[in-house]
């Protein structure tokens, strides 16, 4: 019991620390005038290639950067600098979330690049990212359909906390028992406000009108 | 400094307590002479479907528990529930990963069933879940190969800690990129003595294999 306090007390400084933290990094976007993202879902939601598809369209109207949040490995932020846009790896080493001190410690290496938009791609988890502020200003969903319709209501903290949804490998719909009108309804019914995009990233659907909202998100954002 | 220093003490507080109570789990499955495992995978890999196409095979030879790990909903138990086993649902109401005092207090539930087999499916989360022991007897990975051939190499410290590992959906592998000799050699390359099996729950290719290596684990244990 005395143990069991101790923990909860010890879990509530790590995310009121966590927290303070985030604000800063928050004040710090603001400053530079860029918007920043946190992008959380599963292991294989496809994160890493939707950032892929996503890269050459924003690229054209605004400078990018990336953070890549991963255990162990840097496969992810070496798919993303043949893109020729500042990344940077951090690796928690074990740990399943990105927090707002890592995120704090690599800003200095975007420094003077005039990033407009840091997309932060956390570490392939759908519960634990939920949790920890960055600093962002907002949170972005990958979701894999192929996970099935019943994750919304199985991972309600995630949804409830972003902004926006990217529902991926439409392409795969016919071949799984996925029904999209339950996975809409539920993903509205935890959260009202969210928007939904349904993508594939492998033939490219649904691609355009994600990149249109999220520079137009960019744009909102730095006239503010 | 100091604050990280009570945190990283409190962790390995928090695990060596999972530990202890964990042989304790593993002794009392020992003396009732039931096979525990543990089920982990990603968000949506197919864990709770891949337990609806073993049990009915199971049942005809043994006697089958399950414990359901959720965060919040009773949704995978109620599905279990329809194959007339005994089922219990474990919500971890935020949690990321069961622990091994959350499934000694459900194992009186399971007292004079006669259980040979117990099945424990984790929290949908592939990183967590691999630190807390709970007394099975071994790990099993259930892996989507949706999520990509590089998930073996990104997530190791499960796929080092796990006995076996089965590849769900097997029939999407045309429909994607996913490299399986790559999944294969990289999964090896990080525990040489993992099985693997590749299997399709929708079409029920693999299962049959899948299964008759389970059943023979049972036995394995019941004989030792």
């Amino acid at each position: 019991m005395e143990s069991n306090r101790r923990e909860i007390e010890v879990m509530a400084n790590i995310l009121s620390s966590n927290d303070r933290q985030a604000d800063l990094n928050r004040a710090h976007f603001r400053k530079s005038n860029c918007l920043a993202i946190n992008v959380i879902g599963s292991p294989g939601a496809g994160k890493t290639t939707l950032l892929e598809k996503t890269l050459p369209l924003l690229m054209l109207n605004m400078q990018v950067g990336v953070i890549e949040g991963d255990i162990f490995t840097s496969k992810d932020a070496d798919r993303i600098a043949a893109y020729k846009v500042p990344v940077i790896q951090i690796n928690t080493g074990g740990g399943c979330h990105l927090d707002s001190k890592m995120v704090n410690k690599v800003l200095p290496e975007f420094e003077g690049k005039g990033i407009d938009l840091l997309i932060i791609e956390n570490v392939g988890n759908l519960v634990c990212p939920a949790d920890f502020d960055l600093g962002e200003a907002f949170k972005v969903i990958v979701l894999s359909i192929v996970e099935g319709d019943d994750k919304p209501a199985k991972y309600p903290v995630i949804f409830r906390n972003a902004k926006v949804v990217v529902l991926n490998k439409m392409d795969l719909e016919a071949l799984t028992d996925v029904n999209m009108d339950n996975m809409r309804q539920d993903i509205l019914a935890i959260n009202p406000d969210i928007r939904i995009f349904e993508v594939s990233c492998r033939n490219g659907n649904g691609l355009e009108e994600w990149t249109s909202w999220l520079k137009q998100e960019v744009g909102n954002y730095q006239n503010n």
